[in-house]
């Protein structure tokens, strides 16, 4: 069990800054990785159909026997979280709430921006998460689509290797372009006044440098990638699940769209190299039988005991 | 700031509970403890009142410029973290989502326990919690109010100093009496299966040794005093608020009812002596000032520009 990989799975590269977290903070543990490139991005889905993707992709990781699974998308969370922590019988977390909760324990003046896809502004989770852990903060939101743009344009303009880059990474995000981009999303959120900003979709630790660049010193960036890592890291030690020192960490990674290219662009997002990458077929996914949903009340025959099961 | 003290208070002795793993985790800090003594329990009062006690005690305490507040008692939190987090500008923080959290991370079944007093689980605040960050959690609540009148019970019974106390408490608690009690309470919970009991009620950490030989070994007990003071740290570690290593830490008690008699019976709950406490007169409670709570939507003329204030 304890040596058992680690499931995380994105709609496409993005999570792999949050495996790449993991893999800093829990250097024996062995992962697997699904990126659902072909149906890449989420963003502009129906909330019904990235539930379903979820599931799916949640049960085949069950099925390859994973300890726990991350959750390494903001609309996957945002549609999904809920139904498969009540469809798997492994522990499943998201990005949202340590994100959130990390914002929270870091905000002084308790006003905390968020910049996330479209899908994730709307669903509201990260004001939700935000407000049940400090109902006085409030949150400003802004829809930053161009930057999930950016961060894919920058990856298929990148020289090729990882190392090459990485070194030229910041031309691609010194253009003039981005900076008009970035301001017209940041500025309303520095006037706002926030002390502190999420960094509410996986792509963007990505532009992390460029967009403290814009927001200035004193604002408090927070990736929901490296506190995601953290809760991972909280679970499987109070559960004592966490890989023996002696595991020698496997990494597999699965895509459901081209292999090479996946692990040609993946290399870059995990900031280091991705040997090779499996093919998953979609067919595969949709075929995958899904677990029923636990009932959310189990054992109410307890209540006669003197034990309120709720 | 970062000298400023940490805000504790409670109805009574319960809450020394919290602030004594406070002071453990964080012994450069100064702390400043309300013991609501006089107004004691709070458990059988309507959560209007309570939510009324918990704005006036904070008034007094931001008064006194305490950097957070930590509400270290489950009915408080259960009737006043939401408004006093909307009425002060220092953080305030409660102890359920810090227990909440814990047991989440720490039940390997998904089923958690919770025994608490009456109020804190008709509220439901515990399972909402628990529930929140694991959809697919089973929470089984018992109320036990016998357990809170056994540590009362035991605290007046000591012989008076600390040393001799904890060395006698465990006649107090091995009394068949104890046992029967326990069972009444605990046996519901291990034929639920739970593998998870929260400890939800500060005077509850007192009966740790005695609750885990009725559950068993294998159930693993979350104590909310300790994941409270590690929420605390988190929070001043994460706005670099941490008191100097050469800051010399005061410990201020002050209680609505007796100095004398708070100072020893705090003094075995604490594990520490607790010289001397201060009175501190409900009048002088009832007469606060409470400052207005924050709309709960600030500037909403930021949606002009783009951002959804939410």
């Amino acid at each position: 069990m304890n040596d058992a990989p680690i499931g995380i799975f994105d709609s496409g590269l993005g999570g792999l800054t949050v495996a790449s977290e993991i893999v800093r903070a829990l250097p024996h543990e062995s992962i697997l990785y699904v990126g659902d490139t072909a149906r890449c991005p989420y963003g502009p889905r129906s909330l019904d159909d990235v539930r379903e993707f979820v599931l799916q992709i949640g049960s085949w990781l069950a099925g390859k026997r994973v300890k726990m699974i991350v959750i390494a998308c903001n609309t996957g969370t945002a549609a999904g979280l809920v139904a498969a922590q009540r469809t798997f019988d492994v522990p499943v977390i998201g990005v949202v709430a340590p994100g959130a909760r990390a914002a929270v324990q870091a905000t002084c003046n308790r006003r905390v921006g968020v910049i996330a896809t479209t899908g994730t502004v709307e669903s509201g989770v990260y004001s939700d998460a935000v407000r049940a852990l400090d109902a006085g903060a409030t949150v400003f939101s802004v829809a930053a689509p161009k930057f999930v743009d950016i961060v894919e344009q920058g990856l298929h303009m990148g020289p090729g290797t990882v190392e090459e880059w990485i070194a030229d990474s910041s031309d691609v995000f010194v253009r003039p372009a981005f900076y008009e981009i970035a301001r017209e999303y940041l500025d309303p959120l520095k006037r706002a006044g926030v002390d502190t900003l999420v960094l509410g979709c996986t792509h963007f630790p990505l532009l992390a440098p460029a967009i403290g660049q814009v927001m200035g010193r004193k604002v408090r960036l927070i990736s929901s990638a490296q506190e995601t890592a953290r809760e991972v890291a909280g679970i499987l030690g109070a559960r004592k699940w966490l890989a023996s020192k002696d595991n020698v960490p496997r990494h597999h990674f699965f895509t459901t769209d081209d292999e090479t290219e996946f692990a040609r662009l993946g290399s870059v997002v995990l900031r280091k190299p991705i040997k090779s990458a499996e093919h998953l077929p979609v067919s595969e996914l949709e075929a995958m039988t899904i677990p029923p949903m636990r009932a959310e009340v189990a054992a109410p025959g307890l209540e006669e005991e003197g034990v309120a099961c709720n």
